[in-house]
């Protein structure tokens, strides 16, 4: 058995890509397989799945270091349904179908334990990269786990005609919550309508700003987003106050590769590779009744100490204020006014 | 009575700042008060709490149009301390001290409903704009209610010398965590130190990104974020995967007038005005295993469904994947594999 396909045709990056993909930085390639190790598995793959997150390992600077990027000559990393062909794992004997990270190629050498056995009485095994595979995964962990949507939400979703958004806003119907997408395009709007979503807003035709805002009366209270950018932007200022965002991809970003400081994209692909969760709070509406107990407490024990800088009456205001703005005050700015 | 202070003197908007606030965009004003209404109460001001957030208020831009800016020659908001003189609300009689929103005046008319009395025990009333202030209270809210900080977590706060990000290290510390401040200039870092934090870098020296990281071995849990911009992408560089921010303030982006659809400042201040939570996920660590029982049932069910675009054999690859990237994809793209 040790001479079952130890050359196989697998796609692999030729070259680092330039802003955006060109299909010529990416070739078909023969690869050798390595040896079949203990707790190995060799599946002939019969069906792949290309994710778009994907991109972000063909260039390592767009994930900051975060993330090593593959090499030239690498085969690209993706998921995979196949039939195992030899196995030195316990739990599958030839035969069976599996779902899991294979790669881009015809036959690939997988670790057992992060194989999949599928069950095919659920239908075409192509499935397990669908609804019952990552997508449909992403969707519901998105949608239930971090968003928490609940009955009467409106929920937008982004990239709403890709396999991940389409089934995200289903969810959301299912879960009972108003589903607004948005597409590129009438083709895909339609598409998204006819999934069941209430409403899909066109990011190609002019004022998606405002006709989000139209779609969703008060405001939305959750965004899936798959894109990021400008598409984002539009729909944070859709949304109402207090409401949650899922990140769950950033296509905008993913050949963009603004790498200063200052840039937007550079920005969410570090809250994306690092799973952060970033929440902005108004103190009137957030501070629990525990607060002014807490801080008279730790005040008095010294464990809370403030130093003070203190200017005298109204005239000094604007001194002092642009010196706060700009970083020279230290610890609490307080303006005396003498009594009047 | 109805004849006390019906003119007071206020710092007032003279112009709208162009960038950078200029002393000269305020200035110093005579106004007049509106007379006593039911529930209303005149306050005459000793101490002013001045906060960096005004800044917003001062340009309407900045915030997107999401909070109306204050108009040429009206008076601050901001919050103050001070004695009542006269009183149409139950709970309060000349003589008491109370804090709320003067504005930035010397004598202001404010509703009842909205001052709190002060308790002299406690201490100087200037306190009522500390650590027994909005200052204290957004401190804790970020500290223990959005970021729920953790004995023996690593927190990160930005503007460490300033009364808010002062406190906010010292409650982190108060609850068993380690705290690593980022103050301008070695003065600050060392008052920074002197509060009982672990760590503090200075992010006018170089390499902040780079020190940061060394300050928090292992990456930090949490980052209490006063400033925004490149400070915090340094800091976000700083944390471990699955950390939480908690946005406060956005210091570097309140005199950035930047309004560009992929402005990072634009960005914040969408998160920060309607209190956002941007939460990034990877559906690996963080699928419920209700997913695939879910998923399976509402498919059978006919509640999702999910188009194919297939294309054939690994040599379709390269072209189909630059058309996924570019949105020429609908639904989920499916590579079918012949038998090898």
């Amino acid at each position: 058995m040790r001479g079952i396909a130890v050359v196989t045709r697998a796609v692999v990056l030729a070259r680092r890509p330039r802003l955006t993909l060109r299909s010529d930085d990416l070739r078909v390639a023969a690869i050798d397989l390595p040896p079949l190790g203990e707790g190995e598995v060799r599946v002939a793959v019969r069906c792949l799945s290309l994710e778009p997150f994907t991109r972000l390992y063909l260039d390592e600077r767009l994930l900051g270091g975060a993330i090593p990027g593959i090499a030239i000559g690498a085969p690209l990393p993706g998921a995979g349904v196949g039939e195992v062909l030899e196995s030195r794992h316990e739990g599958f004997v030839p035969g069976d179908f599996v779902e899991g990270r294979t790669g881009w190629c015809e036959c690939a050498v997988v670790n057992g334990a992060a194989l999949r056995k599928l069950d095919l009485a659920l239908g075409d095994p192509a499935m397990a990269l669908g609804i019952l595979g990552l997508p449909g995964t992403t969707a519901y962990t998105g949608i239930v786990e971090v968003a928490g949507v609940r009955p009467g939400e409106t929920v937008i979703v982004s990239s709403a005609a890709g396999a991940v958004g389409l089934i995200a806003g289903q969810i959301a119907k299912a879960l009972g919550a108003r589903a607004v997408g948005i597409a590129g395009g009438p083709d895909k709007c339609a598409l998204v309508l006819e999934h069941g979503f209430d409403a899909c807003v066109d990011y190609k035709a002019p004022g998606l700003a405002e006709r989000l805002v139209e779609a969703c009366p008060g405001g939305a209270q959750v965004y899936f987003d798959n894109v990021g950018g400008e598409v984002a932007m539009a729909a944070y200022g859709a949304l109402a106050h207090g409401a949650r965002v899922a990140l769950c991809g950033l296509l905008s970003h993913y050949q963009d590769e603004g790498d200063e400081p200052g840039d937007l994209g550079r920005f969410m692909r570090l809250i994306m590779s690092k799973g952060l969760r970033v929440e902005a709070f108004a103190t009137a509406l957030r501070c629990p009744p525990s607060a002014l107990p807490d801080l008279s407490r730790w005040m008095k024990e010294g464990a809370i100490r403030l130093p003070v800088t203190t200017v005298q009456g109204l005239d000094a205001c604007p001194a002092a204020y642009v010196d706060l703005l700009e970083g020279r005050i230290t610890g609490k700015l307080i303006v005396a006014i003498a009594g009047g």
